[in-house]
């Protein structure tokens, strides 16, 4: 914890300010225990002994029997959990459901088949992969709008089977989660959580399927076993701690800025906050909303911890000049809190979404606006995208030549072959030219 | 090598058929070999040192002094290559260019922008990474084709800074491949490459500028290299042997589809070719004049290799009966060699790519048909899909309500914060409702 309680203040005038500022890019939040070759023992027992691998580790890490709790949770629970549900949670669960599957029918891409000048028929069919598993971890982090912004995309690629896997410690399901699967129209939920669930999902045993996909947050154990398991199966990023940058100027009401950075400063002490503002009685107003807020705030403990070891706020010439600084961030969460936020957007490269105006707070992303929640986090977003229909598809080329397409293109190929020292591709094309 | 020096025969309607037919599913024909420690050291090396570990590893495993060889392929050499190749191999690399560019400049996605019935503004917004790094093996797969394959789709996607990496053993350069690099519009070109050179893309050093994505084939260790900075940087999908399936009738030229079965098995002794055939005096065919090719081809030690111990013929009762088990095999290439294929192709489900009817050879693809030659193997076809621009652009989605629409959707996002926990979540929102 630093000295004076408050977060890291630069400002981007002061001689050091490139320094300090590289070692806030660099800074790294991620956990560097190495838990591969428990992990990578975890994979291979699961592989080799399937269910009675998976019975095992349940009961030693989650203190239950799945032969007393059940492995599956059965139909009839996850339809109890969602008629139990007060009528308020179910209507926002349903809103979130429906506005998330609009935002994504729309990313399923278009096929496409053309015939070409040279006569060549060339095209891309895309399809859903036959089966998809989602991860959803236990305890603080079994989040129902997780479960929804996991699962509809998968159905909306057309997935055949939807296989969730999630720790139920002592036995004890969660009833929110349980309900967000049966609203996303999960097929299974299994009992099971950790490395071996991702096992499972990947290997399949005698009674979980395997899977192509495996997508879902976890704790390092579950990351790593995704990360190993990547090729076995296919894999959504894997994810670090939420972050949030807020570019911000002064006619904004500091106390909603504030609620903004401690909407990811409460997910775990890892996570970032950072304001970027040219108006240093600005900065001064949110600092000091923010340790108002954060003293009647039930997660205050952690939101504390995050926002004291990682938050900072940036003082900048001009809001203009925050844009280059922003983007060596690459952040997860943009929120650019200005009255017309278009310019400053245009200029954005890296960021895995973005929350433009002052009437758009992040949190409103999180749950119900449409777009996903799985974002890129550690500078990710340079190189990857938020989860989407994409990952749960694959694209399939396709080519057709006719005697006289192949007469046309077919000549370059042998050459080509040739000079690579491949005589048997230059004589497969030369058999059909004769 | 099998006693009777002929392929795997299988017949569909043999008793054993399912139990053999799932053996040559599972058969893994990948390394096994576990390099990963050895390059987790180079990586830490390179990351720690720079260049000079760069200098060290390439007089160690390339035998060359890159400050005597040169560290950069200067550009005068790359034009002098270019402009050295014959007029013939000039045309056939430019209409391969051309025509892989104008294939892929198709796939470049849609940005989204629109305003939704609850007034929210939700968008998707596509950008090509900064950097890309192409890495192209030296020695027997050091091939042209490969490099237009990568670098093309890089600068379509509209990346910045496109850089290949390519080991010169003993300091010798592939004219070939460096007249490729120029045709692609490769920036720079380095004369590094193993392991090590993968890590200064990803981390860069003094001289090798950082890139985003890293793509292309390499040997065991660059595949390790790849997989143990994905995170760092995107990659493409880790590559294992080439793999073709043949789906053919009698009305086929024997030594056509024979041709076609050697085009993947002179790669290398683990690539793998199937045929499926409804006609065993066609499959007899087929097998001879395999023998006879192998006889004058001069890649036939490799060929040979392969097709005696990775090679297949399957008898099926009709080829609509060998669809689900091509499916299960999920090739890398299918030709369907038939006189009508749309049918068959209909109900194919995992294939990377797929050639349909008599005339089009698989290794037409491999160079000038359009379509990406970088295509998932060993069963990936399931889950993944060739390499594309999308493997160099990343998506910013982005969302913005104004205050009418946040009081339409934003009292859902409260109470689900509020069952999730979340407090300053809630608030981030509840503060603006008021």
């Amino acid at each position: 914890m630093r000295p004076d309680a408050g977060p890291l203040r630069l400002d981007a005038s002061a001689p050091d300010f490139a320094r300090d500022f590289a070692a806030l890019v660099d800074a790294r939040r991620e956990s560097d225990a190495d838990v591969s070759r428990d992990v990578a023992a975890i994979l291979a027992r699961v592989r080799a002994e399937g269910d009675a691998a998976l019975h095992a580790l349940t009961l030693k890490f989650d203190g239950h029997d799945l032969d007393t709790t059940g492995w599956e949770v059965p139909r009839a629970e996850r339809r109890a959990a969602l008629d139990g549900l007060s009528a308020e949670l179910r209507t926002a669960l349903e809103l979130a459901a429906d506005r998330i599957r609009a935002y994504h029918l729309k990313q399923k891409p278009a096929d496409s088949d053309n015939v070409d000048a040279a006569g060549v028929r060339l095209g891309a069919r895309w399809r859903g992969v036959d089966a998809a598993g989602v991860y959803v971890p236990g305890g603080r982090a079994a989040y129902p709008s997780s479960v929804l912004m996991n699962a509809i995309p998968a159905r909306v690629a057309g997935v055949d089977r939807l296989t969730m896997v999630t720790p139920t410690p002592r036995g004890e399901t969660n009833p929110l989660v349980l309900a967000a699967a049966e609203i996303a129209g999960v097929d299974e939920v299994w009992r099971v959580g950790g490395a071996h669930a991702v096992a499972a999902l990947a290997y399949g045993t005698a009674r979980i399927g395997a899977v192509d996909v495996v997508t879902g947050p976890g704790n390092a154990w579950v990351a790593e076993a995704k990360r190993q398991l990547y090729g076995v199966v296919g894999i959504d990023m894997v994810a670090g701690p939420s972050e949030i940058v807020v570019v911000a100027d002064r006619d904004n009401d500091p106390e909603w800025i504030a609620a903004d950075l401690l909407s990811q400063a409460e997910h775990d002490p890892t996570s970032q906050s950072i304001l970027f503002t040219d108006d240093a009685p600005f900065a001064d107003a949110v600092a000091a909303a923010v340790t108002r807020q954060l003293a009647s705030l039930a997660t205050g403990a952690t939101a504390t911890e995050s926002w004291l070891a990682n938050g900072a706020i940036v003082l900048v010439p001009s809001l203009d000049a925050a844009l280059p600084l922003v983007d060596r961030l690459a952040p997860e969460h943009l929120e650019l809190a200005v009255a017309d936020p278009e310019p400053l957007f245009a200029r954005v490269r890296h960021a895995g979404s973005v929350f433009l105006g002052r009437h758009t707070p992040e949190a409103v992303g999180d749950y119900v606006a449409g777009p996903n929640h799985v974002l890129p986090t550690g500078r990710r977003a340079r190189f990857s995208s938020g989860l989407s229909v994409l990952d749960f598809m694959k694209r399939t080329s396709f080519l057709a030549c006719d005697p006289a397409a192949l007469q046309r293109i077919g000549p370059a190929a042998v050459a080509l072959a040739d000079a690579e020292g491949l005589p048997a591709h230059a004589r497969s094309v030369a058999l059909r030219l004769s």
